[in-house]
């Protein structure tokens, strides 16, 4: 079959890998029919993810069809069409059995595209069938249900719940690419009083604007005074970080107010400063986190009920075969306008979401 | 009167200063029994807390006689024995009625000895009187009770609840001065599996044995190993930061487990490193804060049946006069031996918790 390979910072390809086999009784054998790219791709493309080795198939987003299971799954088999999520769960360790799946000790975690080859290919293996896929309700299409594979449930889970939106709430989301906007989306979902996106882009700006944030703030013109200024001098009461570099974790610690939650979505590759001289007095709770994907049946019911805005996520949609095309529509985002790319559907006209014009 | 006045990072006296009088219909006066001298004092005279003005009395732990109240204060009278809270509250501010009182917006928070004139002193005059004192229960000794005005309600508020300490865990404890101690008091209260403390004197690691740590590590010894050896490789489940150092809260951040809480307590003068590089996938909350002391009557309750090891604590007494000798004793607290000093109480022989040699 065909799958997205990495060989190393910098180097990859659509190549000719070997089919996936069942190796374990509780694997599950997927036939792709939707996968998308996640920033944490390119993440790993730039080599911020060393434990990614070469010789990997990337990809942990992913719809497709069971064309084979180990005799140990129960709760699917084949023909049945499936949720891959970017998380597996061996469901038997101490992480698994509090439902922190993120951070299972039993061989799951976030493994595909990761520790085992992942979903940008043909056909992938999935670990954990039983606690890793998700039998599909048949009115959500491909193109909706593959973003909650990761976004959805991390934004909401890692961003939403962590931060503890609650009514009334200003909540401030720093970064508006795909998690942010998703974070957005279901931020709106606890009736915060507002949500103030802010992001350098304004075209990433206006998109947040159409998924809910009822301000903007441009990230280089001082967003501090835009956010005291809404809040009475007092700051946010909850910041969501969804960039991954230092300066927009400690724009989220200097604008949350006393009492508030910083929760951080992004994914680093170097340490951020730590204003404890100002932030040892203010009762800042801090979170970080992996998605454990205990709230994907939730977001699923309402996916499939049309309360999450999952295809105007979708900016581009290619055949699966042309996934180094689409990896550089999506790894070039500015110029290109994409949010979410998704291979494998029906081709339809790109409408980006945010005009860069 | 006497009252011991902060001049300026470094200089500091017990002179004659103003009586203090009633300025609003709300406030106290309170004739001080027993005072004693807090690390954030000790931080307040080198400099660290410059929003204190030279002239100001220091102090923010009481215990004494209130002496006259102003028109509005309807729960205690002249006569009345009472804690004087190192937090007073408004209760009208949008903080104060979540009980975040440590946050007052309406005038208080943490005022005495630091906005205001505080209780080292022979009079203090207490704002928002009747949410700032406590009546006092005549079986509790003025020795035992001033460690509640803020240590205590500190180390277990800000340390052990913010930290979520559960039947089980792993508790770290680095920094067993005072606030250390107590927060290993007070952990034990949730019954852990066992607590570790970390310090760089031997004397304070004998003292933390003594107040209910099951293993000590020198900090100087690389005591992450020992915390992964006690865990399986696995981290602390909790880590309370007691000290107010850089490499302190760093350490913290680096023995937590996946999923754990990192309760800082201490009050920090520089910034600290977060390597969110390691953090981000982690699902680590940090957390920070000043106390509100909503827990003061259940710790006062519990003091006075005998639960909570507040006199082992006093090491050092003298009559109020000799302010100056006992921040001297305190301040050097490597030589000394020093743990709590308390001032106004009848004086006893010095019995260190811990002897320095």
């Amino acid at each position: 079959m065909k799958g997205y390979v990495f060989h190393g910072p910098g180097q990859s390809a659509w190549e000719e890998v070997p089919d996936p086999a069942v190796k374990e009784p509780d694997d599950a054998i997927v036939r792709v029919e939707a996968v998308t790219i996640c920033g944490t791709d390119l993440h790993i493309l730039k080599g911020d993810v060393p434990e990614v080795r070469p010789g990997t198939v990337l990809g942990h987003e992913a719809v497709g069809e069971i064309v084979e299971t180990g005799g140990d799954v129960r709760t699917v088999r084949p023909g049945d069409r499936v949720l891959v999520s970017c998380v597996s769960a061996c469901g038997r360790c101490g992480y698994c059995r509090e439902g922190i799946y993120g951070q299972c000790r039993g061989g799951g975690g976030w493994i595909l595209g990761h520790h085992v080859d992942g979903t940008q290919a043909e056909y992938v293996r999935v670990p954990y069938a039983d606690l890793s896929v998700y039998p599909l309700p048949g009115a959500l299409a491909d193109e909706d249900a593959v973003l909650l594979s990761d976004i959805f449930p991390t934004a909401y889970e890692v961003g939403v719940l962590n931060g503890r939106v609650r009514p009334g709430d200003t909540v401030v989301v720093v970064g508006a690419g795909p998690v942010g906007l998703a974070a957005i989306a279901t931020a709106r979902l606890f009736a915060p009083e507002r949500i103030v996106a802010v992001d350098l882009a304004a075209s990433r700006l206006r998109a947040a604007k159409e998924f809910g944030a009822e301000a903007v703030a441009d990230a280089s013109e001082a967003p501090e005074q835009l956010i005291a200024d809404l809040t009475g001098g007092l700051g946010a009461d909850v910041a969501i970080e969804a960039v991954g570099v230092p300066e927009t974790f400690e724009l989220c610690a200097r604008v949350v107010r006393p009492g508030g939650h910083v929760a951080n979505v992004g994914v680093h590759a170097a340490p951020a400063t730590l204003h404890l001289e100002d932030l040892w007095i203010k009762n800042v709770t801090i979170t970080t986190g992996l998605v454990d994907t205990h709230s994907t049946p939730t977001l699923l019911r309402m996916a499939s009920a049309g309360r999450l805005p999952t295809r105007r996520m979708v900016t581009h949609t290619f055949p699966l075969d042309l996934m180094q095309e689409a990896y550089d529509v999506f790894g070039n985002a500015a110029e290109t306008g994409a949010l979410k790319v998704v291979l494998g559907v029906p081709q339809h006209e790109v409408v980006p979401v945010h005009p860069t014009v």
